[in-house]
């Protein structure tokens, strides 16, 4: 692997988003490597196109896990057990000072932390985005199209100290980085919590007939549905609030992320031609919008409250009709 | 009203149940008026189908509430507040030994004893039928067709020993008539509270797109959703077997109601020739379906569950979802 001794960030995986972050980084200057076990051939190659501009980034890749030991940086967007499988896997190879940054966030920091304790790693930097740095998605041939570059984005460490240790190593590469209090506040911020389970459940019938049909924002959320994602928003700012902690409300990120304009219910926001949540389709039951959002967002949130006696009805409801359902 | 005197039983209103349940005591024997603001002139008149048979019924119709101090026996089918105005307009013309029936069961027994006794009325029994003892709709010509004579429906005054003075004064008229425990029974076995919020919420945005299309039943109960309403229903039946009374399973209810077969789930029976659920339509949020059955029967419920500990998170699911669209 001495070809690869120069890279300085590595990155696990090679899903659409591990990619685009991959091209981010590279972008702004950074030695890029990529680490995944479906890696066949000794590079990965794509086009990254973005408004009128299209771009052939080239990364070494290796299926050689020991390989992080010699970067500065590792960036993955697993998520769920799989995120802790991959912990678990690249802990032995982990050194001092070195930093782990994981996104979105899905309240991951702590079990990351204390895994990487157990392998006597305790003085890795772990940290957390709340979502991924740019809005894109993979065209027929591979080609991935970036809609948008997030103007804003949570970062946090497991304490303030820690954040800020995180945000100086990445600031250059990633600049719409903002420092948040924790990484409960950039897992708060993930608002998938709010966008993805709901609209499935209270379509479940229809959702579940054809999940490739329906489309989960444009037939899914009409205005009931977009007031009781606002009612559940409130659930989650005031768990924020008690925390301390200084959350937007879901419509801000949407006009932070896709672009600002006059909307002021989600149900507004969808049907604005700044939303690119036209044709988001195929999430059922089965899909991650309940197997990983519901557990991995929701439940945190509502043990959040209930330590902090912050009632959250609406989530308590997405945990009562999704819970029968998971595997 | 000296030419209503021999009237033995009154029912309050005209709807569509207080006609076939006039009907049915006066099939038995029973002497009937009935008493509505409604009654423009001094008759009802209408034909009562069922099977081959078809029978045109006359009842005698006052707009003087004051002449129900002439019955014996006061019948309404009025449910939620429009039943307690009428209570407390009906209280000053009752009298000690006269019953007063209710039904379908809505845990408004104890609120009209109070009422009663507030208005120096504690002499007047009360008692609740579970729900209506016909199966019936309004054919376009008023004509009421009977489907079904339920075999089995639950009656149940404040406590055990007025039920049964209630089930001797009824029992010639409506032999199907099964005591129960208590009043908290009957209404604990109005399975409204199973087979209607739910299915309304977990369709919303399809409902409300248009109510009058959705097919309450075949559109909206998959097996999905059916797998809830039967968590739901366990729930109920903790709650039912934490009071020591013991309740039927939903399907039990319809499979009594309707006619036995082999269904094993609610999806299933939906789906059978027996259950006459083919066309219910037209019940959004704006309907009783959420505006009576959420604050009359699940609210009620819970509460019951709270005092017990008894979790019921499908329960509190519909209350959550629901109350924001409460008028």
């Amino acid at each position: 692997m001495n070809h690869m001794k120069d890279t300085s960030i590595a990155i696990i995986g090679t899903s659409l988003f591990s990619k685009a972050i991959a091209a981010e980084f590279a972008s702004h200057g950074a030695t890029v490597g990529m680490v995944a076990d479906t890696c066949g051939q000794s590079t990965v190659q794509f086009d990254v196109e973005e408004l009128d501009h299209r771009q052939t980034h080239t990364f070494l890749c290796t299926t050689d896990w020991s390989w992080i030991s010699e970067t500065t940086c590792v960036v993955t967007s697993l998520v769920g057990e799989e995120l802790l499988a991959a912990c678990r896997r690249m802990a032995p190879y982990m050194h001092e000072g070195q930093l782990l940054a994981v996104f979105p966030g899905y309240f991951m920091v702590e079990p990351i932390t204390r895994i990487l304790a157990d392998a006597g790693k305790s003085s890795v930097l772990v940290c957390e985005l709340t979502s991924s740095p740019v809005v894109c998605d993979a065209l027929g041939d591979g080609t991935i199209h970036i809609h948008k570059r997030k103007n804003k984005l949570k970062i946090a460490g497991i304490d303030a100290a820690e954040g800020l240790q995180a945000l100086n190593c990445l600031k250059d590469y990633l600049p719409m980085l903002a420092l948040a209090k924790n990484a409960v506040e950039t897992s708060l911020e993930n608002i998938n919590t709010i966008l993805h389970p709901l609209p499935v459940l209270m379509n479940l019938a229809t959702v579940e007939h054809a999940p490739q049909r329906f489309r989960h924002f444009i037939d899914g959320v009409d205005e009931h549905i977009s007031h009781l994602m606002h009612l559940m928003d409130d659930e989650r700012l005031a768990v924020g609030a008690a925390l301390g902690l200084e959350l937007d409300p879901v419509l801000s990120h949407l006009k932070s992320y896709y672009g600002d304009n006059d909307a002021r219910t989600i149900y507004e926001y969808i049907h604005t031609p700044e939303c690119p949540y036209d044709d988001i389709r195929g999430f059922g039951l089965a899909s991650r919008y309940i197997t990983l959002d519901v557990p991995g967002l929701i439940v945190p949130t509502t043990k959040l409250a209930r330590s902090l006696n912050i009632p959250t009805p609406l989530h308590d409801a997405c945990i009562a009709l999704a819970t029968p359902f998971l595997p």
